[in-house]
């Protein structure tokens, strides 16, 4: 038993790599990746990651019923527009990417009609990049969202479901582009922006991280971050972040203004009530 | 090879509780532990956790060398002043409370002279409470804060400080009364009040859990809090805790004011900065 596809990984990263690693135990056909950097490919071929591995994806493209894009978002436009004529008749293609309002809306505005890109987004990642952190364990036990568009076949978005339950996945969510990147601008983004700004925040003058317990060093891990590819996602979703920030501001506001007005009932409310929230999600 | 000493734990909680279990390995002479619990002295008897436990605290305070109260900070003054005339002559009591200035001061004036009060501060644990979740593991690796006062003798910092080690932290630093809250107000009391502020924002209807990934589960672990303990750890030590408040206010703010301006430069500053300096924390 086996999946019974040529699948092509393009960007071999972090993410692309820990596809390619659970993949791997799912016995496709073939399984290719496209990079951009030579010793990326050699490292997947010698670690036998991958079947084999391409700087230029039109011999792998050709090959394959299904293409999982994990670079950077602004570059995937390019790539499929310039390897338009590559794809196989049929094939699906999907995705990585954190944002995808206005992404969809590009690809799709672009894609040939035989071609079907089914958007999705695994909620699993580091704060390190490049294969050599690749693991097929980050989606174990993780959420996966598909965010369906109409011109999606429903039996490939059945597929890439099916996929993402074989890869270890728990949960999978199917939600409009729309939400997704509302939701995604709250669960993935502002722990982003409040992480940062957490740590811009120590003025200290001590070494910090010998006065740590775990709650700073746990809220600042993903301070940690790859700037160049967040810049681009918090930019991308501004409107929902910015508001999701606003939210935060005023209930960060809500604690000092019961803190400066010793308001213990207040100060208790406002804990009880998260409290509550936080023990009741699943 | 043991520890010279009779020993009596006040509070079997989960801190008092990981206590007595990190302090068994060191084989003291007597372990004691006094709760207002019978269950959890009887528990704590059972499993062997401590030797005696009482509900009185009069007969183990008499025997011990070394006495460590782990009970909320408030009750901490009437439990010494209650007991000033059970302390064993040349006593060494310790605490694990995480605001000093006030607490220390209060604590000095009532001692009694030949007994020595160093101040202590683990900077360890969970986000549950009571004897069931007590663990020694949970002060491997920590940081360990000792807080010296002027009435201190040399010898018993050097205790406390060795008895530390033994029990697995890491890294022990020495600090005034004053850097102390100033510095837990900012790596322990702000990530609660951001951790607690972020689950109150949560406005999506959907069910989260399912959206999440590791981010925002990190980051919102401690607002399943201790509502007692934290309100009056938050207002007992609100003009730092403000302050810090109002650096990570602008700190996100200035976040907001690059998105609003999609101003990709700033923000692209901002992030380096955070990360490099994450980066460096030991």
């Amino acid at each position: 038993m086996g999946l019974d596809l040529n699948i092509t990984i393009v960007g071999l990263g972090l993410i692309g790599g820990s596809y390619a690693l659970a993949l791997r135990e799912l016995n496709p056909k073939k399984l290719y990746a496209v990079d951009i950097d030579e010793d990326t490919i050699k490292l997947g071929e010698e670690r036998g990651i991958i079947d084999k591995g391409f700087l230029s994806p039109e011999i792998p493209l050709k090959e394959s019923d299904l293409v999982i894009v994990c670079i950077y978002p602004k570059s995937i436009k390019k790539f499929i527009k310039d390897n338009m004529d590559n794809f196989k008749s049929g094939a699906v293609i999907t995705d990585t990417v954190g944002i995808k309002k206005d992404f969809a809306q590009d690809i799709n505005s672009i894609l040939r009609e035989d071609i079907d890109f089914i958007f999705g987004h695994p909620m699993a990642g580091r704060e390190f990049t490049g294969l050599g952190y690749a693991s097929k364990e980050i989606f174990k036990g993780a959420n996966y969202i598909i965010i369906p568009t109409e011109r999606n076949k429903k039996e490939n978005i059945r597929l890439i479901e099916n996929i993402a339950k074989d890869m270890g996945f728990k949960h999978i969510e199917k939600v409009s582009v729309e939400k997704h990147d509302e939701v995604i601008g709250f669960v993935s983004q502002l722990p982003h922006v409040i992480a940062v700004s957490l740590v811009n925040s120590d003025n200290l003058e001590v070494d910090t991280g010998k006065f740590t317990g775990d709650s700073y060093r746990d809220l600042t891990r993903i301070a940690r971050i790859n700037t160049k590819l967040w810049t681009e996602l918090f930019i991308g979703n501004r409107k929902n972040l910015i508001n999701h920030i606003e939210r935060f501001e005023k209930n960060i506001a809500d604690i000092k203004h019961a803190l400066i007005n010793e308001d213990t009932e207040a100060l208790g409310n406002i804990l009880n009530r998260a409290s509550k929230k936080r023990e009741e999600m699943s």
